[in-house]
């Protein structure tokens, strides 16, 4: 297909597409003649994870290339390939060198340990753990983190890795992990949210509505 | 105690603690003389709530002002106020009038009575949770979220809720309300891209490493 057509097609304005082109994040098309080139569906592809990225990962154009750069070297094993995207998507966490931080971190690790996870030591998310749980430790919050770590574990399991589908294109697949990683991690922030309204009311002693019939008068929803 | 007393014990400068007097955040001492003030356990205890609101909640001064308030006064039932607390903390999502929004906000609102939940419709991760399902429906992704609500319906009831202590002070309530939203809430999301990286990984056969024994040669973890 021609340019237009691949801007018609994604979205994506042809100005963009041009932006995309010089930056390297998307294949040049197969040249027909000096101002006329050939796309196909791979570009069209490339547009949606580049905007996945863009959009809803919210990635700086420089780690774009890295994830796009992750996905076209093909001696990369899948896991190597998904885990530079999925490490993108992460705050980056400065580490520390303190007392504290070294005794966070091997909770931390414990707790890997016991859920029997297999992660490498430059995972983000192990040093996003480590920091808040050091930010805990200071303001005197109890670390008890295992009920987090088995509801996110069999969540994980059960449901959210059966939507990535590992055997379809590498773009294909990056882009599903992008997606879920972080539309289903905003979802379920809010649910927690929602979770804690309706348990607090519960306590609170403010739900459920009291039946029209019901004679002990109760504080009304706020 | 003399403001610099309560600077050394809160750790907040003067000119900080100064600043927060003018805006109103933190009630006036007892006025001794012209010049001098006496504070006590509930400038500190107030200290200690606004640093939290600021620091671990990110939270704009405007917004501070508005929690400091619902914590002054004491006609608001105490549900009222956590919850003021607890909206302040979310983004704010801009209601969108179509048809789209709509039916996201039905789909949402279906999954709270499934659940049970005791919600106002005002509450702000109800509209976050809508407008992610109108990004998810836009992208393809499958919108069952059940899954997800029952994981934080379970984690809420069993273990976060019992941190609020709901007969403490009413500063001291908000404040675990705060850090309890917040700071699980970063260490559920790091936990989950844990469980995802080592899921994946099992998935693609690069964990458990293989044992010394093993006959069947396995890829290396990444």
């Amino acid at each position: 297909m021609r340019m237009s057509e691949l801007s018609a097609k994604s979205g994506v304005p042809i100005a963009t597409i041009k932006y995309y082109l010089r930056e390297g994040l998307l294949p040049q098309g197969r040249q027909l003649a000096a101002t006329r080139a050939e796309y196909d569906e791979s570009h069209l592809r490339r547009l949606r994870l580049i905007r996945a990225l863009l959009e809803v990962g919210r990635l700086p154009v420089a780690a774009i290339k890295q994830v796009v750069a992750a996905v076209d070297d093909e001696s990369l094993p899948l896991h190597t390939m998904l885990g530079t995207a999925h490490y993108a998507l992460s705050p980056a966490v400065e580490h520390e060198h303190t007392e504290e931080w070294a005794s966070a971190l091997q909770a931390v690790d414990r707790l890997i340990a016991a859920r029997g996870w297999h992660i490498t030591p430059g995972a983000p998310a192990r040093a996003e753990l480590a920091q808040t749980v050091v930010r805990m430790r200071h303001l005197g919050l109890p670390v008890d983190l295992h009920p987090y770590a088995e509801a996110v574990d069999r969540l994980v399991k059960e449901v959210e890795m059966d939507k990535i589908p590992f055997d379809a294109p590498r773009d294909t697949a990056v882009e599903a992990l992008v997606l879920g990683t972080v539309l289903y991690g905003r979802a379920l922030d809010a649910l927690r949210r929602l979770a804690q309204e309706s348990e607090s009311a519960r306590r609170l002693g403010v739900s459920p509505p009291p039946a029209p019939d019901a004679s002990a008068a109760t504080a009304p929803p706020a």
